[in-house]
């Protein structure tokens, strides 16, 4: 993967545009802007019907971009769909998953052993053959331990935690999640980095939002006086700004802006608290829109609008719509997601695009805005969707829902079929845990894990988007279309090979040693594809203790090194 | 209300805007175009989220207007809705409801006798004192008998039906509904108006398109080439376009296009048949988008837009977005409505108002445009938006919610207390009738009457839109908001004189004499609140055989005159 290659594709492809010319007069590939938003669902933004009407910037984004309103995630939980989106491939592929027990969602908590295999290709890593310089403000997710830290996967910078602002924690049983700037710990959440959780106050979207875009003048992003976080990313560092800095260089660059206020608990600084109609969480909604108006203000202002490709998603579900159910289900309120591409100039205004499309379709299109090929030694699940924004091309594809190692479904044209359905156990329901609010769809919305794999259940989503009337099996319609998946879905399965799983094991310590993965495997043929569970691979490399959370490196500077508990792996308990 | 009156007043409303000069020379007030969906909800427009986005003309109405996301209609079912629009007044005032039982919702059957009673004033007799010429265009449904005629009640055109277009009727137990124009019948559904069950085929909406936008040179609406229908509808009275007509003689005109393609059983004409993404009901949508689309462009070809004020809403639920429940029921789905303003160069464009908005404003707003007054003899309940549309003004006001007599809930601000529940009986939810499919909210979508007039069930719609989230009954914010909903609904209740219901008496033969009400009235005492049903008044007129829809006027032009059954009155059956 040649930057020279890299180059000469990407000049193939600027033929029909104005190019932009790099520091050695090549011309150079767009910048590319991800951003994620965290539980955001699809019912979240105006542009998407959210009756408050309060995102503005975002309803702008659309109006000025093309708005995708089939564009689904990898999974219905925040870490799986975020090493999806990183490497182009489903979380059953990439070992964001769990064999635990049957159809588990899975994440990356602190205990947790496993994180992205170093056999994964991730996006930054990639684009590094075309040129790119690429940053993550925010939250990772992909692993805990050093291994899996963000700048030993591509990312030249980081701003941000390994985990969601859970807490706050003693710091005996769990440590508070540290903040990272690049390699060292700057801070923990609710230390340096407060989060009141009474008020709903944080200063974080603030300084997700500067370190991104300080010291640049005319943004209006710098000159705000936001709280103590600030303090941390006040250094010269911080703020020469990343973006200021790359066009200097006349690099391309990659920014993957994850940001978390709107995951519980919900967050916002302190002008943004009691301004939205929809409680807190409408607050941080309103923070994030204003962030992403001064960002895309700032690239305007810096005239590399035309030559930085924005795309804004979500993780998984959150407010869901016309949508049934939400987060941790693969109905379409689960995975369904909040999608606008924005790149005046080169993706026409105003445009609504109904390509089934998916998160790790960014993997394969920023590849391609880069003049990259994606690998060719594995399977990429992700599209190229640049035909669809360009040139307004439908492209039939599968869309996949899983949970943990279990396909529950899958959408292919207008039509979904379901071959497991399942919210949550009894168990869990009768305790008020439920993931379809106010909904329920008999048959479909089940407590139990029904399996429908010789007659699936099939919706059409154009007629009936809340997934209500499941077709007759009698029907035509439903043998055409029967007739139509089976072939898909069974190719999938046939030529799956799943990744080694990486969410089964925790450790409140994680100090992981070969000795110590005395995991019971036994359970995983609960599962319907039975995944070989050996505890070798990514578990069995020796760390050094202390390591992780307890005690990330910079935690001597700051007086923050924390006592691990002892070393106690144990299977991780995913119960829905 | 004398003419000179009203264009002094409009002359004062003009005083910041070009004024528009008519016949006479002096300003004439801006024409008004009233575009009633009808079983169309929230959630089926594009700009309010429906997933498959297929309604770019009303998309761009919003984006060159202004948008209510909080617009109600004043009713869950469509008579009463039609009546409080143009009458100004809830159903309870102006008689569109009934009291054979509680809480039951009704209509205009072809078997009612009752219907908008003379003492009603009607927007357009009132908008006859400022020189408006009106036209009804489609359903009328505020009844069938003679003196329910919509030229009586002011209208001066009509073209279409008394009710909607149930049927293959067999013309012996039940006729075939008339479309009218005008005085006479010209024809039934079915018969002359064909509509194919089997194929959804049918060109009513092209024909009430056309009747009002056919003959206009350039406007693209009058040269297709639709079937049979047309043929009734190309004489030169009907080629000769009303809105053209009224611009040359200068006066200003009032449009009620109240079209019904989208009420079961749903209809396209045949270039839109299969070509929506959501089956025949999305093929409908299409349809009436694109009219709408033709009507708008249209108005800015005749160079008319900047003096027409162009409303769009339905009468009662349809696809409920991200809200509780459907027609028939007091729930958000029920009753909450699209509603877009579009006047180019007064209401700035693509704006947001919050303000609560009902169906009944349109009344008090159009007098408002027209420079007339409301009549001041009666309680109006709509409220004059044009200071919301032109000033951004947000005036606080209640939003009644009834079924029949009983109010169910109300609306103030961003809280709405249901003082009872109900979606339908046990009995018709276990047939399967289901105004609340895949939903369920414990206590809330109740099928039983449930009764909470001493402690509301109280929900905040910012945060919760779905009415998911009763408020806990021992909060402050509980009690600080009943403490506010209180005095209004006991000022509402107390100053409430209910009207002479008129949906309470149903006769197959409609041939009502005062001999023949012997209605039991005592079942009215069912009610919360009794109202005196007298069967005096709206229902003793002395009629002639043969009249309504057995023998309408021109029946025998067309040899249409058809015998009625023998007259036998009897209380009409509201199961919900």
């Amino acid at each position: 993967m040649a930057a020279v290659a890299a180059a000469m594709r990407w000049r193939l492809l600027l033929v029909m545009s104005a190019a932009v010319l790099g520091a050695s007069g090549t011309p150079q590939p767009p910048n590319i802007l991800l951003l994620l938003m965290d539980d955001m669902g699809w019912g979240d933004l105006g542009v998407y019907g959210e009756p408050s009407r309060e995102t503005p910037n975002l309803d702008r984004m659309a109006a000025e971009g093309m708005l995708f309103p089939n564009f689904y995630t990898a999974n219905p939980l925040c870490s799986p769909s975020r090493a999806a989106l990183l490497t182009g491939r489903l979380p059953i592929r990439n070992g964001f998953y769990t064999t635990n027990a049957q159809a588990r969602n899975a994440y990356t908590p602190q205990e947790i052993v496993g994180g992205i295999p170093d056999t994964e290709l991730l996006l930054p890593e990639l684009l590094k053959g075309a040129g790119y310089v690429s940053k993550i403000v925010g939250k990772w997710h992909l692993g805990h331990r050093p291994r899996f830290h963000p700048l030993k996967h591509g990312f030249d910078e980081w701003f941000g935690s390994p985990n969601c602002h859970f807490g706050p924690y003693d710091n005996r049983a769990r440590p508070n999640i540290p903040v990272y700037r690049d390699w060292e710990m700057v801070g923990r959440f609710y230390e340096e980095f407060p989060i009141n959780h009474k008020t709903g106050e944080a200063n974080l979207t603030q300084i997700y939002l500067q370190v991104m875009g300080a010291g640049l003048a005319g943004s209006g992003a710098g000159s705000s006086a936001f709280g103590q976080g600030q303090m941390v990313c006040s250094s010269p560092q911080e703020a020469l700004d990343f973006i200021k800095r790359q066009q200097a260089a006349q690099h391309p660059f990659f920014l993957y802006w994850a940001i978390d206020a709107t995951h519980a608990p919900v967050y916002a600084s302190k002008p943004f608290l009691g301004t939205s109609q929809r409680g807190r969480y409408g607050d941080a909604v309103r923070e994030i829109d204003d962030s992403v108006g001064k960002i895309l203000n700032l690239l305007q202002d810096l005239r590399i609008a035309e030559n930085t490709f924005v795309f804004l998603t979500s993780d998984n579900g959150g407010s869901n719509g016309p949508f049934l159910c939400g987060k941790q289900t693969t109905f379409e309120g689960g995975m369904r997601e909040p999608a606008i591409v924005w790149w005046p100039g080169r993706i026409p205004a105003g445009q609504v695009s109904h390509q089934l499309g998916s998160i790790m379709d960014l993997f394969t299109t920023s590849l391609s805005l880069a003049g990259l090929e994606p690998p060719s030694d594995r399977v990429i699940d992700g599209l190229d969707l640049l035909p669809a924004m360009l040139q307004g091309q439908l492209m039939e594809r599968p869309i996949f829902y899983y949970r943990g190692n279990t396909l529950m479904a899958v959408t292919l044209g207008q039509y979904k079929a379901h071959f497991w359905t399942w919210t949550n156990s009894w168990e869990e329901f009768r305790q008020g845990i439920d993931f379809c609010p106010g909904q329920n769809v008999s048959g479909v919305t089940t407590h139990t894990q029904e399996e429908h794999t010789k007659l699936p259940l099939i919706f059409h989503l154009g007629r009936d988007p809340g997934e209500r009337y499941p077709l007759s099996f009698a029907s035509t319609e439903y043998l055409d279309v029967l007739g139509r998946i089976t072939p898909v879905v069974q190719q999938h399965q046939e030529a799956l090979v799943p990744g080694q799983p990486q969410l089964n094991v925790c450790n409140q310590a994680v100090m992981a040693s070969p000795g110590e993965h005395s995991v019971r495997c036994s359970l995983v043929t609960l599962t319907r594809r039975p995944v070989p569970c050996s505890p070798s691979g990514t578990l069995n490399s020796q760390l050094l203790p202390g390591e992780r959370n307890w005690a990330p490196p910079g935690c001597e500077k700051l007086g923050k090194c924390l006592t691990p508990p002892e070393s106690v792996p144990e299977k991780c308990s995913w119960p829905h």
